[in-house]
């Protein structure tokens, strides 16, 4: 299965005063990874959209290891985790550019909607037949 | 012309690696006071919306004159500082509680728009209304 | 085990295109609800720093159910889930106010560590005291 | 005088419920493009605080004029206006990759201060002679 990867350095408006990065920006983050995902697939979340399907967050987590630091150049990976039904689940690690230890690594669940209805749906013929192509499945 | 204050009490997600609030954080408290400001006039910005009405940003700034810190209460004060046209600019000042200095003061300029066309219109009548009976124009 | 809960009024900084609101700014409220439920106890986190401890966390999950929206007023509840070791989790609920339904739940895992040696360290006495006389343990 | 310049592609969390960037954020962005502007011309912020010194923003301003969207890639460039004892001013621009126009234009002003005194001082000679070099001055 493969593994997109972003860089992103730091800002000084993700970290507290503790002098790292606050928790919950790391969840931001891992929108990004995942977004780069689904573009590179050829599918972007954008399209997603404006072809009528959502796929909300229905649960996230996320495991703290180290501290990433303002001016870090992070690497951010994401990757599918398992797809079935209407359900997908994508992994998420962030590590200091050039290093192998994960500073953060979580995933997030989501449900493809239909923005018609706003209930659950399949995932759209697209984004299933580019994510095949694409080895991410 | 009427004051507006509300209460808040600074997360740790505000502050950055200074140990202090980072600047950005108090446009949002400004939003909050703003918000209380039009709910207390009996015309809240989500009714507003509702009525087919939006009031976005078209400018903003503020002075940081002294600092906020972690677990400060403060009070954050909004009032209208002038209306004219399709333009409101409300200002907001955040002090901590108790105390008369300003920590941080600015205002936004906001332009009332009609969301059926995205372009400027005149204040809704209601919203003219609430003003001039609360005291705040 | 006792439950602490505050009230927080969601601004438009908390939402995002979709309408709803971001999902990691739950997780930002967990924090507001986190820090009350410490200083009800008596034993404020910004004590807990001022004597040299931190409380970093070390694991953070939530289901997202339902969407808090722009100007919903949400109750957000606190407890201690477990304490053992230098390890505490706290589990924190957003629900809109006077509903039942939890809008979105999770628990955050920390590690009491010691300032000095950045090394994972028991729980202050005075948080253990605290703790047990506010019956939160 | 001389324009640094980074591109950034606006996440789902950047945006609020009228589909659009909220208006806060646009801060963190100009930071970024600070952040650059400093490291490009050979001192950057995270040395500046290493050795001793801090760039806190006194004043910070924006005017609006269009909307960054989700998935838009932005260009954010940064210059030196103005420079003048302890101040500095650092205007910002964010404009939609590949387009003239700017969503939004600002500065911020800066003072220079000591980290040992927490009091305003010149700037450090590296950073006089590093904006010199780099014609920013």
């Amino acid at each position: 299965m493969e593994k997109v990867t972003i860089e992103y350095r730091v800002p000084y408006a993700d970290t507290d005063m503790m002098g790292v990065v606050y928790y919950a920006n790391y969840l931001v983050m891992f929108e990004r990874a995942r977004n780069e995902l689904m573009r590179r697939c050829g599918y972007s979340y954008a399209e997603c959209e404006k072809e009528g399907f959502a796929l909300p967050v229905t649960h996230a987590e996320c495991d703290y290891r180290a501290s990433a630091r303002y001016d870090d150049v992070l690497e951010i990976s994401a990757w599918v985790q398992s797809m079935k039904g209407v359900r997908i689940e994508i992994a998420c690690e962030a590590r200091r550019k050039g290093e192998e230890k994960a500073l953060a690594r979580g995933y997030t669940r989501h449900a493809f909607i239909d923005l018609a209805s706003f209930r659950p749906c399949p995932p759209p013929a697209r984004f299933a037949a580019a994510m095949s192509a694409g080895g991410l499945q």
